[in-house]
């Protein structure tokens, strides 16, 4: 199967043309992209090539760029979405999430899934890292709805029961799909004992899996860990050998020279969840700093009990606002930095650079279309600067997954909205009976 | 004319039901709100009287809200979106911004409104308070298009010329339509010599007009004005005798404890917005604490060279989590306070409680209707927080103004898109070329 999108106005994203878009024809072959043609030499040649399978698209006046990768989020917990907010964060655990998510189902963390990726591939996200329980449901959805990405089986205190299976699971399922890939997710470094900890590492090391936790989100965080191990989370997570793996860890915002440091020298992919650190008053995570000291720093919405939603565009937005405004300084993560933290660096911390959050050829062809008719792409003063500050994830019209077209038109094809929406109303009903 | 709007989930954001939806049947005749009828024993009655001239709209599955107000913005600037980004504020002004408005002419002024304008009517903005020269370009574009307005020619240093004959002009074109009202725009403390202060109030006492300025926005702003006059910003406009006169004042960012009872006492409705201080590094304006100390503070997108939209839904959930982490609590301003910002508050600020802002029998006709149908609306734990953390200008499919629909299915009515964009690239072409 081909697919041929013409004259888009093209964002690589990678060089030589970075953020500077060219207008190209581009043509996608199986799963990779295989010719970005600005000169219109060699679409003829394409389109005979591919005569016998060719879906042939005018993409004039649309945006071609990478597909986003939401570098962290529980998509199952989409269920919850705006159950309980603004309040405080013990009595929202305590009271609220917790409660309702020991009641899950694997129909239900399928359901929730179902729900999570449709609002992913309608606004543009084309791969995304999960961490929840049964995973493998989540891989599941994944595989069938057409998106790519790497679902990371929890474990943490008191729900260590079922989190091998899983993981042995998801490695199974991981096997049919060349888009689902896995890891392993320590909940926390003070939601996990050592113990648990050190086995949750010898899982990673017999599998040969990489890991993806949450790190050092909150200063109540910082405190627990000092109390208990005189250090702080980075320090105590390195030093358990987690950091020697490929890993990727959400959140980073209380972190210690050294900590940075460390992040460093382990090549550790952070992830900034602006808008969740913002919504449950966590701080704002140094991102510029980090980025300024080589540290790769991606972008993920977190789930939509602390969000509410898993729009990329608002998350790039408030990513690059933040640092600004706590920075007290307008220039820092501008709007190209902004934009490759939810593309080239989401890659990069996943270790696959050069294949996935660019437009090149022979790269894997995850790649989104923005359309720029609405009044707030008008004028096209500067098209990366309009996209991050302007762009919503409602102007996503076509999205390709691995060569596929799972978003056209701005709505996931063959999804059955209604039957999705009352099943949810369903499973919540039941969920939040006493 | 009279408008039906059948089961609609109805928002209020007043007594009885305030942030509780109701399902009702919600009539308009003329410009005014003439039924919420949530029992549908009265519907028939106003099908019955207004069976001549009557449309009638099923609004199942949306929810029908008060429109939304923008209470400070400068819609011209939309012909400058994102053209110069992430630069010291001074190199934007003195290097970008201010040649660029130099040569603005009147036509430039009607077009770039008429751009902003399109793009707030999409996004649910039914009134909105602007502050630029030329204004009566502004209120003319506003009156043709059909949202409300509250123009407010502006004066600073090295443009006085103009100003007084553009406020006489408003308050000519105001008298033709009761959707635009007027208000005298002292650019700021710092831009305005105290004589050209002074001048400014002696109009607004001569012809009876209210106040729109920018007030203590930034760190320099509050150095300059202590250095010059010994107090602050706010002191120095209440001891010229402005707060004495019905005000709106936007930022209000670098406030002493003084200020604020000034703030307070003189019923100043401060303007917060929120993204353009993230964007220009100007700080955090200390909205949880003034709300507290019973000061209105409603919302304003500030113009789209430091935002980069007109987008009232980012804007809302911006302020919530500016909120939540500056002041270090996930409980201050929770999501019906944002919605009142953008509603209930701008109206008061206004002078215009009860009136506007609202949806009660007796107000104005200023509703919008927002679609439920995209996945992030789902499931609805609670439409309030789902509104505010995840509502989107695109999710506004049906607007009134003034008991007139202006946008039909997302699109503003009769306003040719291309045609618009068309003349706002010419424009540009002509603005930067050297």
């Amino acid at each position: 199967m081909a697919l041929l999108f013409r004259n888009a106005t093209t964002l690589t994203m990678t060089a030589p043309t970075e953020g500077h878009p060219l207008r190209a024809n581009v043509g996608i072959e199986g799963n990779r992209i295989t010719m970005i043609d600005a000169t219109g030499e060699r679409t003829a040649e394409f389109v005979k090539r591919n005569a016998d399978n060719l879906t042939d698209i005018d993409a004039q006046g649309q945006i071609l760029m990478p597909g986003l990768i939401n570098l962290h989020t529980h998509a199952a917990m989409t269920l919850m979405r705006s159950y309980a907010d603004d309040i405080p964060l013990m009595t929202w655990l305590n009271d609220h999430i917790w409660p309702l998510e020991a009641k899950l189902t694997t129909d239900d963390i399928t359901l929730g899934a179902r729900l999570g990726i449709a609002e992913m591939l309608e606004g543009g996200t084309t791969t995304f890292a999960d961490m929840y329980w049964d995973e493998a449901a989540v891989a599941r959805q994944a595989i069938e709805m057409g998106i790519r990405t790497v679902v990371s089986p929890c474990f943490v205190d008191g729900r260590m029961e079922g989190f091998e299976s899983d993981v042995v699971e998801c490695v199974t399922v991981a096997k049919e799909c060349d888009r689902v890939s896995v890891r392993v997710a320590p909940h926390a470094p003070y939601s996990c004992s050592k113990a648990n900890l050190q086995r949750g590492l010898e899982v990673c090391r017999e599998l040969n899996l990489a890991v993806h936790l949450h790190l050092s989100e909150t200063d109540d965080e910082v405190a627990q860990i000092a109390a208990k191990y005189g250090c702080t989370p980075v320090e105590f997570i390195d030093s358990l050998g987690y950091l020697d793996l490929p890993a990727i860890a959400a959140h980073c915002v209380k972190l210690t020279d050294r900590d940075i440091q460390i992040l460093r020298d382990k090549k550790v992919g952070v992830v900034h969840n602006p808008q969740s650190n913002m919504k449950l008053s966590s701080g704002t995570a140094p991102v510029w700093r980090l980025q300024q000291e080589g540290v790769s720093v991606a972008l993920g919405t977190d789930g939509t009990c602390s969000n509410n939603d898993l729009d990329m565009w608002d998350e790039m937005r408030s990513a690059a606002l933040l640092q600004k405004v706590s920075g007290n300084d307008p220039t820092v993560l501008p709007a190209y930095q902004a934009l490759r933290m939810a593309t080239v660096e989401g890659a990069k911390a996943l270790g696959r650079e050069g294949e996935l959050g660019i437009v090149a050829e022979g790269a894997l062809a995850d790649i989104i279309l923005v359309d720029t008719s609405r009044p707030h792409f008008h004028p096209l003063h500067d098209i990366v600067s309009t996209l991050v500050y302007c762009g919503k994830a409602a102007d996503v019209k076509t999205v390709v997954v691995d060569g596929r077209i799972v978003v056209s038109d701005g709505v996931v094809v063959g999804l059955n909205y209604t039957e999705l929406y009352t099943e949810v109303d369903q499973h919540v009903a039941r969920l939040i009976r006493k």
